[in-house]
């Protein structure tokens, strides 16, 4: 395996600029990361500005996979990262860049596929987007000054991965495990689930029913589920649903 | 000593474009870094462009030092560090993004004033510039694509310095050594070394004297020389004149 075909998918959730996009490329190419995701970006696709600004990384923008919702984009990953410049109010482990890096490497070094998603400029990754995720990274700043650039931070956690790549010394990992679900198996498991309680009208308070999906969900990610955990628990479902 | 009123000096060496000054400006403040000095800014200064890219860190910009010469913008400074994209033809010790921040936050630890140096977008320190370092700090890149943005480098760089202040395992360094000769001494010995070299036609063939001097002041960065070594020299050079 090579760094170079199986390093995190970078994701880029609902970009806003053009020019970010392309910068972001550009910052991944220089740290060997090649495989880019953007969901819904705001000035549709194809976009010049992404092109010009990517210099030598153009191909990393035109071979972009599009997608119009987050869980297309996610459909075959097996984990998920979460980029976010704050703490969220989320039972959700918290990774620093080296230790993001650290649990990527061993779950490419498995065979599986890695994502690491990156919200809009103005707003960062929304708590529906972060209910898919297994953990938080958080690039340590200076509380003076927080507000990192969204091709900065991509610099910044591609770079940590290239330096994890480069280490002679880092350990290796052979053992095979068994595979996570993949975020299509986990995306059908809730809404299954979410649409079993709709039936039922398990959530009687209809505001409190974002609150508390986003809850679910984050309970079933934490879980760490295996595709056939996620089909016994399907059948558990239909089983008690019929 | 905390780490916002004494981190490196970046210096921009010959800077072309304002937007990427702001950047820089951005990501240093993001990172705890505050302390800007600019050599010969194509543009000129102030530069509007280079205030509206900075966002929240404008006043990084505002009180960024303007020098028309590198050895003046690095008059007070103890130790210098270029940053480079490619390895040098100079004896001079490479380092790593790690490695330099160790060595930087033990020499400002110490009461010294480390500056790290970035050359233009195009082309980077001219071997000039790096005849002053100390040291080369390399950031690792992919060989696929290694031309790192100015902006991405300064992020980088100041990524690591944060990072390292962040560590609460971190050695304390406590013992106070000689401080070396700054570098307005250090270039006081070089003019005069070189003057009193011009008067006896040391060179002989003119065409080898730039390739000379640079060999000569690299070899004498790489003396770590004290204030009380640097009269000392002089004091020599001027006996062996009289």
């Amino acid at each position: 395996m090579t760094m170079s075909d199986s390093s995190p998918i970078v994701v880029l959730v609902s970009p806003q600029m053009g020019e970010n996009i392309g910068a972001c490329a550009r910052a991944m190419l220089n740290f060997g990361v090649t495989q880019l995701r953007i969901v819904n970006p705001r000035d549709g696709w194809p976009n010049p500005k992404a092109l010009e600004m990517a210099k030598g990384a153009k191909h990393v923008v035109e071979n972009a996979h599009i997608a119009p919702t987050l869980p297309e984009a996610l459909q075959d990953v097996h984990y998920v990262y979460g980029s976010s410049a704050r703490l969220r109010d989320m039972v959700k482990p918290v990774l620093s860049p080296e230790e993001y890096v650290e649990a990527a490497y061993s779950h490419i070094t498995q065979g599986a596929k890695v994502a690491l998603l990156f919200g809009p400029e103005k707003t960062g990754l929304t708590n529906d987007d972060m209910a898919l995720c297994d953990a938080v990274v958080m690039v340590p700043v200076s509380p003076v000054y927080p507000s990192l650039n969204l091709a900065q931070a991509v610099a910044v956690l591609s770079y940590e991965w290239f330096r994890r790549g480069q280490d002679s010394n880092s350990k290796n990992i052979d053992e095979p495990i068994a595979l996570p679900a993949t975020q299509a198996q986990l995306h059908g498991l809730f809404e299954h689930l979410e649409h079993e309680l709709d039936v039922v009208n398990f959530w009687r308070v209809e505001e409190k029913r974002a609150k508390m999906v986003h809850n679910l969900r984050n309970m079933l990610v934490r879980a760490n589920l295996t595709d056939q955990d996620v089909r016994t628990l399907r059948g558990i479902i239909k089983s008690l649903r019929r």
